[in-house]
């Protein structure tokens, strides 16, 4: 994965401004940060998407997020929330197709946020909403 | 935790369209949703705060989460990627207080995104990173 900037972080070929490493992850700055303190988890062994990471090392992933949460919360950072954020495909937003999670620290008037579709606000009906969750569960 | 709503899903006291259940945690589609099969994975026991839960728990819903939006891929809901969103603390968005993971699939044009702040962009210099890094661990 000669061609992959996060595989590239892992094996100490580039620079990267580490905040946590265990044998299955690594954490660092974000280095076009949202806000101050925007970190990246990552799985050390490439999977491009959610469905090539093992949902062990995913669980591993997210317990670490919440560690740096804390971590943030009680540094100098200034922190009076976090966002958590993954994009799984380039229509989500995904750009380094390697999975990393985002843990980004939040505070009051910080300029970021959500941007929501037009239609946003509706309350579907709950036999459309039972609908919908019957088609999931059968892809289950 | 009679006044959550969440708490009050799990118990079965108020209605949900359920995807998934077990004995730690519980999917169900949100009720203004984002994109059309929007959901949310949530812990069966209180936590309003990432603090507050259980990390083995709190990785227990990533895996979830990835098992939920592979079954979306697959589902006839329109999905072409996904993301996972979390809002720890009113200032990043919280509303419900009762931790919720968001899966959230998305499409070509379905208007949702992320609003960055107005000076999002800037690279900070390697040492300004490792400043911000050195504060994060040691809270860690």
């Amino acid at each position: 994965m000669a061609s992959c900037i996060f595989c590239e972080i892992v094996a100490n070929r580039q620079p990267a401004s580490f905040v946590y490493r265990d044998e299955l992850c690594a954490a660092f700055m974000d280095i076009q940060p949202v806000t101050r303190g925007h970190l990246l988890v990552i799985p050390n062994r490439h999977a491009a998407f959610l469905v090539e990471l093992d949902p062990r090392v995913g669980g591993h992933l997210f317990a670490v997020a919440q560690r740096l949460a804390q971590a943030l919360r009680e540094s100098e950072v200034r922190c009076e929330g976090i966002n958590l954020f993954l994009a799984d495909g380039t229509v989500a937003g995904q750009e380094v197709f390697h999975v990393h999670l985002h843990v980004i620290p939040r505070h009051r008037g910080d300029g970021f946020g959500l941007r929501f579709p037009p239609d946003y606000g509706r309350r579907p009906p709950r036999h459309e909403l039972d609908a919908v969750a019957e088609s999931i569960r059968a892809a289950l």
